[in-house]
């Protein structure tokens, strides 16, 4: 938040001097390594052909629910880094557009 | 579909004797490889100390629209497969319950 | 299931001839009547100019698990009644379309 | 936003100075009449002895998307009025919590 970067000539651009925070950060990298395994796992589970699709489907949503959480942690730390300081830093309108945009993704 | 495992020996155990079939399991094999592709490059994403929170809830929706992309087709050919089929084979039961919880799994 | 309409002639039409069980039926008009006096309760709340938006979206919420639960009565009634007989009835492609079509459409 | 009570001394309780705005709350009460026919709807369809489960499960979509539109309003105007300015008002902790907790509520 020590970047002056001017919004306004961002327009409706992403304002790139807001960063996600590095204890986050660390946290949806390592979660995503866990899922990549999760990923992994389930396409093992493919090599056999004998594979019923009900445990397919149970890992595929084990796997969905790995991404939900990080999503939400980074989310949440959005919320409270970037978006409840908007209306101080006078970049609301972006900052409530994207966050509306990314809830709409939110599976 | 020649087996004739009897289910009520299996309780409510998953009908091992159902496979998942090869169009399907090689459809899912290859869009989880694609997805463990954006996995890795969410987590590339995440070595940028700058990255921005919305970019990254960005590309996680992505990922989790490609898995749910691939949940429905598991679910398409195990519904065309197995569920429709059940009263015919004699397992409805466990289908019906095995389906509901697999429904509710669903993000 | 006594009616024997043949849905080779109804096509792609849902097979009217299929009836949602009078135990769900009455289950599921008493909740729609809870869910009514719900809506009419979120309602009132909107008429408070004092009211606040987290209060509203929680009782919103609320509302929408009440519906989903009936939602999920009337799926696993369907899919018990008409799903796991379909190959036995004979009209398997209609139902899984309009199956896989119904669970697209769950909020 | 001129009412100054001390969240502190709310604890985690809702900041009931915050309102929703009046723009936002008609148009809600607006579409929550047209729900409550809706579901009314619903309950008359219900009526009918040879009613079709996937046409009932339609219908329960369709409310479910209307409320969802509804929920979407009241948070967009929330985050507008409420959220972006916590932190010049100083409640951000409790804004923050409140709002992860309503995201996890929607269906």
């Amino acid at each position: 938040m020590t970047d002056t970067v001017d919004t306004a000539v961002l327009g409706h651009a992403a304002p790139h001097h807001l960063h996600l925070d590095t204890v986050t950060r660390d946290y949806a990298a390592l979660r995503l390594k866990s899922v990549r395994g999760h990923v992994e796992g389930v396409m093992k589970m493919l090599d056999d052909p004998s594979v019923y699709c009900v445990d397919v489907l149970k890992q595929l949503s084990a796997v969905q629910g790995a991404l939900r959480k990080v999503s939400e942690a980074v989310l949440k730390s959005h919320v409270r880094d970037h978006v409840v300081t908007a209306a101080a830093r006078g970049d609301s309108d972006v900052i409530v557009e994207e966050l509306m945009e990314a809830l709409k993704y939110r599976a």
